[in-house]
């Protein structure tokens, strides 16, 4: 069923006649279609009439590498990452991605990204991240037998442990030392970065092909394609490789429509909803407060404005009080999730519309990596009585 | 495949003679064997002849109700517990439990018990736990709609507000005062309670039903039954469900062997492995300083017993040093588990044997709720330069 990588090469986002071998990944965007104000990633590109089309006959499960032949070869071995839930929840299914090896969907581009940096004989990976992602970055890279460095900043302090657990050197610097240092890192030990060093988002440019793979799955859960896709959106990588997934489908032959993508952003930052209403391929904001550490990235990319572009969607800003209810409305159901995770949910409810067909919101990450889990203090009662226990 | 629940009946582990009509679930014990210094569990008993063998022909995958012919009636709706993936590590395979929708193995014991309550009618569900069975046992409340009362101890911070993201009624009370109150709540309010309220552990009759699913999985994922399974023990409900369920693969003759059993339990406790020292049906121990507070149990129960005994396992102890060496060297290998769910590692390390076959060692729970996750803090490094970054 599955096989081996059918990936042939990379091309740009900013021109699509611009195409570079698969190897080594351009971590640094375009060189050809880039500026010094605005870089366009690059992505891969298959052998797409060689895909037996029985690979969509399968049942989901942990495991990306059952979808090698649409991915980049997987030479890191796996954690188990995908084959995630899809929960009913009202009239939407959540798509829990909590349920991935370090319980955020980060899992599927880091199985993917740090395979590259095997590839590439790297002595090590570094990353720079306020959390998920240095944490399954450093899972990965610990699990292929690779060095890891984490660049991280202030984040919460149970995910600082988090991210630590995994025996990479995990150092906090401000904000702005975090790229140089990374630079740094890439230019003079020569560690395979996963993490984005261009002035607009870039990234890796094999990361979204590892969140393709929640399109296959959710063709397979529902039995169809979803109508609509709202996803917690930061640099965007999650939103266009889930595009790119469907795109793929229909390319295939598989399916004969796509969904509407819709890029949840924070009220308080979102680059891509700047970018779509003033016609940029990408833009930079600044973030104001809020809580929503997860998805509050200043930094937008071309990828997230292809997306909500030719799948017919639009960017909706969701508010910390959005975000808020919709956390809390969730696990009222049995999922608790991270307050950037629960940004799918909210999106859909501040666009009422109405969609023929199932609608899906992805929910990203564990309620345990959230600001202040952890912090209030709770008293026992040392002689409790049943009135104690009514509500 | 699946199909309507074949359950009968319970039936007492005390005296398999002693049959009792399958509702009310037997929540205090067998009444007929049990004594007022020991109480025996009753178990669920199944009409096998009518069991379709093809149900093991499937692949595993989240909700359990692919089960439901060996399982008592699912009347609560699924989280999507179950399908967690077999990971190799070294010469053994870690089967990785956090992967839950509470992120751990609690989630197949609830899915079953909560169905109870809502098959009794109950108003209610009440549990006594220090955490990951309160948050278990909310989380699936919450999601069938029920109301939860949790008594719970003095657990880590962020494991109270783990357990009090799902909307349950949760009250901190010292240890002494929780089965008198959980008493109290049964016969005063009739919420079910889906912990133990007995002398010696005997739980809800159907929890182990669920942890049946491990080994379903296990046989399919490893295309043949292990030669050991080690499970990180308290109660003994995970490694006796475990046990049961390739007991029954064996009496369906879907196999023709089934794995030794072996309970690793705190040294700083072991009921289990006292009872069975002392050729006891079940024991009760003092607890000694420990930070593996999810395996921290007092009270043991007969289930302990029959799994080790029948299946020609052992009770195995481990030293906190040795549960933080195998933590360790879990998250080392991408693999971050609570401190008592690498006992599983921990009691194959320190039980020197070689097997005919396949090692699983069951790791039940993620790191996020050990005691400590969060109570430190990292400096922010204001002038970071390379060095910093070297080991």
């Amino acid at each position: 069923m599955n096989g081996p990588s059918l990936a042939l090469r990379q091309r740009s986002l900013g021109d699509p006649s611009a195409e570079f071998p698969l190897f080594p990944p351009l971590t640094r965007g375009c060189p050809k279609t880039s500026t010094a104000e605005l870089a366009y990633p690059v992505e891969v590109d298959y052998d797409y009439a060689k895909v037996d089309r029985t690979l969509f006959e399968q049942q989901p499960g942990p495991d990306i590498a059952r979808w090698s032949p649409l991915l980049p070869p997987l030479d890191a071995p796996t954690l188990g990452e995908g084959g995630t839930p899809l929960i009913e929840f009202g009239d939407v299914y959540i798509k829990d991605e909590s349920r991935n090896p370090t319980w955020s969907h980060k899992d599927r581009l880091n199985r993917v990204t740090v395979s590259a940096a095997v590839a590439c004989g790297a002595p090590g990976v570094v990353v720079a991240s306020s959390g998920n992602h240095g944490a399954s970055a450093a899972a990965y890279a610990a699990r292929a037998g690779l060095p890891a460095i984490v660049l991280t900043g202030d984040a919460p302090p149970a995910v600082q442990e988090f991210v630590r657990s995994y025996g990479a050197k995990v150092v906090s610097v401000p904000v702005d030392k975090r790229w140089p240092l990374l630079r740094q890192v890439v230019d003079e030990l020569g560690y395979h970065p996963v993490s984005n060093q261009t002035v607009t988002h870039t990234g890796h440019p094999f990361g979204p092909e590892g969140y393709k793979t929640i399109a296959y799955e959710l063709f397979l859960q529902l039995g169809t394609v979803p109508a609509a896709v709202f996803s917690p959106t930061g640099y965007a990588e999650l939103l266009y490789g889930v595009w790119k997934g469907f795109a793929e489908l229909r390319l295939l032959g598989v399916t004969d429509r796509t969904p509407r993508m819709f890029s949840c952003e924070t009220a308080a930052g979102g680059p891509h909803a700047k970018a779509l209403a003033a016609g940029l391929p990408a833009a930079i904001v600044e973030i104001g407060p809020t809580d929503a550490y997860g998805v509050a990235c200043p930094v937008g990319g071309h990828r997230g404005v292809v997306a909500v572009r030719d799948s017919g969607g639009e960017a909706v800003l969701v508010t910390d009080e959005d975000l808020r209810k919709a956390q809390r409305d969730l696990a009222r159901a049995g999922l608790w999730q991270e307050l950037s995770g629960a940004a799918g949910l909210a999106g859909r409810r501040r666009l009422r519309r109405d969609f023929d067909g199932p609608v899906v919101c992805i929910a990203t990450s564990s309620g345990f990596k959230d600001v202040g889990v952890g912090g209030e203090r709770y008293d026992v009662l040392t002689d409790p009585t049943l009135d104690d226990l009514l509500p």
